[in-house]
């Protein structure tokens, strides 16, 4: 194990230990602390920045990664006035829940408790390092980040404001820490290191998703990777679709919500195709189209035939694949075979046609008549999120604070013995 | 990928996609179905035995081993009787819960499902293979089970009970399923066969726990291993040190929840230890004591000196470690260093310890006054018990029903799109 790894990681359970039962107060002191650091250091941290932004443009990043990278002083205000709110929100750890009494006079309850020590492996976005080290905080968590190597500098800048704001009220030395070395082959290390990291959160690509899931004997909270269905009904509101349809696929197109495929049934497809196609031309989409869809749109603009792929591809950009179906259970088949039970949706005004897609869409969110976009820790009412979780254990979809949680049973007695 | 598993893991998910929806009634019905199932194949199932048990004896298995595997009509009897307990449990599945309206008007809440596919890895007690058909059963999932070489006659003969319970009653074909090759590699190609499964439950020893947390790319639900301490404080009321002690060493030395170490404050370690040490040896336990205790125990019967690893083993025997230690602090340091995060208890009438003592440890059970035998699923009132978890994500200590479900967020609109 590398010498950094082992010697972080001692730290972060040092730190773990005394976070667990650290006040609300001071957690919430360290993060007003942490926004006012970032905004004093505001200078330095830009022009760390302007270091990595430098070097990415020598290294040849493409402008969108360029842009993910890119730090402004109305973006550094962002990330302040986020720690801030994750101070606003209540603490999870101490909640007790299903609390009760026993027959033999027990008093039984679950606590809910940090899970330790996160281990985050990320790519390029340098608010990360402040996203995160924020909720763990908050959550009673200890943090070992580890960056991407195009934001190098400035994660070092951000980590050096959240390690002084923690300094200066009192949260423990360790808790949150940023991994110095470039070498790619400690976040092998990292993955195996379940003595020192209870949780994984690996924040990008499905690449590193993969990795993560394949390398990990720790926990590994997967995730970000939606291809994300809108299935139009034959009972489907006409005045409807099209807003929804917009919507899920325009308003975000870079996002792991937005929409991949639509599904529309062939008694509609005719009347509601055109006007969706034209819809989302005006915006700029390309269609996709197997033929019976193309069939009904040929002609229109930025249609074209389906590829083998394009139903299994989350496209990240202005592309939808777009099928018609014969029922709504060719729709459910479909999408059981196709998804990645990230959201998917179905428009319709048929109560049973409804019922079953919510109850046969095994999807972290499944939507009736509203727009997959909505996936989203803040939409959800979670106030913040740490990832969008799209494997069945622990958590499922936007994962907030309470997710960064686990729970204790404690159990008051009075001498009591089992029989 | 071994062919058996293949294709039963493609049967899995083929009963799941249908179980996660089935209702309550066909799955209580099929619970009956295999109860009866068992008793009227009696002669049969016993007699599958009847071959373990002779092959065990050949091949030089020890008593606690044979009595593991051994099944009687008394036994067998006990074990039909639980299945019908499982069917007079709750459903778990379907419930909705945090439930409620976002401001834009949808609604939202998550609904419990089952988690899918439950693979389960175990060793001798054929129990295990109709108690975990009845909890994957009665929660929607669906199990591929791979018993121990030990029981494989007697596991066949109760699967097949199974199988026929279930058909009888209409629960999908592959829902409860048996690995039949004896071949220890498939046990591997199990932990990363993440197409087909979705949760790994081993049951058995540390090694195998081990095992499967190495080399599965699966979630795993790792537990049934503790090293339980009871910490004796000065203020501990002498009423109820012994009982607590006698209960949780004694009353089943072989389990997971059984005390292996004593801590006890040095104030009291002089009046209260011998008399621990007088009941304890009547019922034939041995004290490994560090020096400090065995100073006050020396000339007792069954007191011996601690070994190096004596405060980092769980005895299943009776056999507890011993030490005297300065102060509260002391006790807590002394867990965060040798526990396994499993059960563990404070005996004190002082308010402050016992809260610090909740506060301070972490494990999946932390106790005030009580003994660390009542951690089991059917003592906190979870109905049954599939394992005890002492990782911590998903689920920790007990896990009952519910913990074999995960939950997606079901979400109804009229239209709304994310602005």
């Amino acid at each position: 194990m590398f010498a950094e790894l082992k010697e972080k990681g001692e730290r972060a359970r040092r730190a773990a230990r005394r976070l667990a039962t650290l006040d609300t107060a001071t957690k919430d002191n360290a993060l007003k602390a942490i926004a006012e650091t970032i905004m004093e250091r505001e200078p330095e941290i830009l022009s760390a920045n302007d270091h990595d932004i430098d070097a990415g443009q020598e290294a040849g990043l493409s402008e969108a990664l360029l842009d993910r990278l890119l730090l402004t002083v109305h973006r550094l205000e962002g990330i302040a006035n986020d720690v801030l709110a994750v101070a606003a929100l209540p603490d999870p750890v101490g909640e007790t829940f299903e609390a009760r009494m026993l027959p033999n006079g027990l008093r039984i309850g679950k606590r809910r408790v940090p899970v330790g020590v996160i281990g985050v492996i990320y790519e390029s976005r340098p608010n990360v390092t402040v996203d995160i080290s924020a909720l763990c905080l908050k959550s009673g968590n200890a943090a070992i980040l580890r960056g991407g190597k195009e934001a190098v500098h400035t994660n070092r800048a951000l980590a050096a404001a959240v390690a002084e704001g923690c300094e200066k009220s009192g949260v423990p030395q360790g808790a949150i820490q940023l991994i110095k070395s470039p070498d790619r082959a400690l976040v092998k290390d990292m993955l195996t290191a379940n003595q020192y990291i209870d949780m994984i959160i690996p924040r990008g690509g499905a690449g590193l998703h993969k990795f993560a899931l394949e390398n990990a004997t720790i926990p590994v909270i997967t995730g970000g990777i939606g291809i994300c269905h809108i299935y139009v009904d034959r009972d489907a509101d006409p005045e409807k679709v099209t807003p929804i349809v917009h919507n899920a696929k325009v308003q975000r197109p870079t996002v792991c919500n937005a929409l991949d495929t639509l599904l529309i049934h062939r008694d509609v497809a005719e009347a509601l195709l055109p006007q969706i196609a034209d819809d989302l031309a005006r915006a700029g989409v390309e269609l996709r189209c197997e033929p019976r869809a193309l069939s009904i749109l040929v002609g229109h603009p930025a249609v074209r035939s389906a590829g083998p792929d394009d139903f299994d591809t989350e496209f990240l950009s202005l592309v939808l694949a777009v099928k018609v179906v014969d029922s709504l259970d060719e729709a459910l088949d479909h999408i059981y075979r196709h998804g990645t039970q990230h959201s998917d949706a179905i428009v319709t005004e048929n109560y049973s046609h409804a019922m079953r897609f919510v109850d046969e869409v095994d999807s972290a969110a499944v939507y009736v008549n509203a727009s997959t976009r909505f996936t989203d820790g803040g939409q959800f009412g979670l106030g913040a999120e740490v990832a969008i979780s799209t494997q069945r254990l622990h958590a499922r979809g936007p994962m907030g604070l309470k997710e960064l949680t686990t729970y204790k049973w404690v159990i008051f007695g009075e001498g009591q013995v089992r029989g």
